[in-house]
């Protein structure tokens, strides 16, 4: 039986800041958008749509907002490759950063709190299981039949995988409908099998920077990205666990996830063609560096201390294999949604170029009788990261979309 | 002092199957726009723009109608990032394919060899130095003082030291002014490079898929696409000759080559979301693939065979460090310019975007008063490799631009 519980090191942590911030008189400015905690969704056993067995479930979650006695002012965000459950507030005041969509997410913001109960949850082979903010199951994760990590034994998980056991999670809150479904990159891919799997009880999607599918270009991107960890010998077919890392290999498929999700635009404005160090002419040393050479480095290695390179693998694959609705065919599993769709692409995106992905997709949607609304007003400098970064801009639309 | 002499390999080679050809009725036709001859330039020593000495300097070429004697129908042509001389014409006559722009290349064709003379040059540091038909010099050339490969201690050279190469082969020819300098991709940023530092010579610029230098985007793709080599442990700080090499990384390097230079449009028409083989459902297992990934590492793998590890990080320190004319300022080495430049990106290029390159490049060169036309008729499903694939689609407009 699946059951809730609170991360004590979590709990613990920041029941003494809230204490603290309360002292401080701090707390009530920070109750309604501020200090938010890590709880812990736990399944003794759960079976992949593979047919896999993957024991001692344990997955992240985080919620803003009250959820009302009808229990029916949820609303689910799913997050992105390199991203987790926190989407809003600060775990403590002094948090450099509050979570990704925090601009959107509070009260009299689109996604208000003082309306609205958000459910954000980890998902199954997080990406970051190092980060001790996150809770995930995944290939690092030790297997309990054999008291070690499973590595490449980990079964194969699907979008729908991580669906299933978010639905266990809001199953256990006793929630039966959800106002919305929200998320970006492959936060929407969830988004889209969520409104496949379970139309009658999701009300809204909105999709913010991705497709109903993994387009046969990403497939292959994808494959690109996965490549460096292969390469590092210290990958060892995913058997590294308690040896030397491949850190090498994870910070340059980092770095392609990094540049990929960006744009030429920012590449502009944030570098130009300066050198990493001045008196280092790149042309006179083959390591002599460019400074968006250095940042990448940097920004990669940063991300790869509190990453897993085998939970990479399972997403790159839980990516590649996605079609809404899990099947052989797009049309089916869109077929299945009956809910009104947002799409939220950046006119700018590589990853998911809106016009192989979600242009496509409101035509198909409108054809079968959807009701469809869609803004490039997220658009800015950044690419496919103005889905995160610029959310806001598309703030106006997401409110009146949930107000309908 | 530089000569010309011929590949007698190939000389050799291709003497017999022309005679051959002769014999069976077959060389009349192919006069005039089939078999070609590699050709050899050779200098003692060569000293780069940085400073350094590269002695027994080889580089190949090849060449498409006959020099007038005033010798002033020449158009040079220079090669892309992964290509060769090889740009028209066949070895022999059963080769698979022609040159690269063989399309608009011949008697007839935009470039006319009826009319023009027709050179092409390998440049140094070329991808493949193990193609029998590339002749270049580079990191794995012998380095006379110590009769071993050189290696990473092989000087670093830029785009400017490919045209100063170049320009000893023309002056050796006795050819004192240029009809054009055509070339696509790395070869517009070679065109680039010989309109500013030889105006007077250059009677017109022909530049495809490129730009006037790497953008900041692009130096950070160009390290991503080097990270495969150093991670690879046969890399070994590139001292890899007689030794096992870094096949591995290399042939991901290439894959990112490959379809970074193509399109979501391609991988759609040429894949979909197919698998690679039949019966290997790519969620069943980590390693089955999608028909996309498997192309991917054929495709690289038979393009490493031929290639050198070392050559390719020199090739991208090439193109990082390149801005026209080879100074700090684009400005200045535009400035330069005075022959009239025809412009011809795709539309859907991912390696040089012509809205960050080709397009505002136009209108830089407009201000300071060159005459500039600008076609995307090359445009179709392969984004950069339009400009390789498509070139005869701006056939008229390059016929037209060489007329006036």
């Amino acid at each position: 039986m699946p059951r809730v519980v609170r991360g004590s090191t979590w709990s613990a942590r920041l029941g003494g800041l809230a204490m603290a911030a309360c002292l401080f008189g701090a707390l009530p400015a920070l109750a309604l958008d501020g200090i938010v905690e890590k709880k812990v969704f736990e399944m003794p056993s759960y079976t992949t749509v593979g047919g896999g067995t993957i024991k001692n479930v344990r997955i992240g979650w985080e919620s803003y907002g009250k959820l009302n006695e009808a229990k029916d002012n949820v609303i689910l965000i799913t997050h992105f490759f390199s991203g987790n459950s926190h989407a809003a507030g600060k775990y403590k005041a002094e948090d450099a950063a509050p979570g990704y969509w925090d601009s959107i997410i509070g009260p009299g913001k689109p996604l208000d709190t003082d309306k609205y109960f958000i459910i954000s949850s980890d998902t199954l082979v997080n990406l970051s299981p190092k980060d001790p903010t996150v809770v995930t199951t995944g290939p690092a994760s030790i297997n309990p039949d054999t008291g070690k990590p499973y590595g490449m034994s980990f079964p194969i998980v699907t979008i729908k995988d991580f669906v299933n056991v978010q639905k266990a999670l809001v199953d256990s809150l006793g929630i039966k409908s959800l106002q919305a479904v929200m998320g970006g990159s492959m936060g929407s891919l969830q988004a889209f099998e969520w409104a496949a799997d379970h139309p009658d009880m999701v009300k809204r999607v909105i999709a913010a920077i991705g497709g109903p599918e993994a387009d046969p270009f990403l497939i292959g991107w994808l494959n690109l990205w996965a490549a460096p960890i292969k390469l590092d010998p210290n990958w060892n077919n995913g058997d590294y666990y308690g040896k030397a890392e491949p850190k090498a290999g994870l910070t340059e498929a980092l770095k392609l996830v990094t540049l990929h999700a960006r744009h030429w635009k920012w590449a502009d404005a944030a570098f130009g063609r300066k050198w990493a160090e001045e008196g280092k002419d790149p042309k006179a040393a083959m390591g002599n560096q460019y400074a968006i050479e250095a940042w990448l480095d940097k920004a990669a290695s940063g991300r790869a201390a509190v990453s897993d390179a085998n939970h990479f693998l399972y997403l790159v694959k839980a990516n590649q294999t996605f079609v809404t609705g899990n099947g052989a065919s797009l049309e089916d599993g869109l077929a299945k949604i009956k809910a009104p769709v947002l799409l939220i692409p950046s006119a700018d995106d590589l990853v998911f170029p809106p016009d192989r992905n979600m242009r496509p997709l409101k035509d198909r949607l409108e054809k079968q009788g959807n009701a469809v609304e869609y803004t490039e007003s997220i658009t800015s400098t950044l690419g496919h990261l103005d889905g995160v970064a610029n959310i806001a801009k598309a703030g106006e639309t997401i409110a009146q979309f949930l107000a309908k």
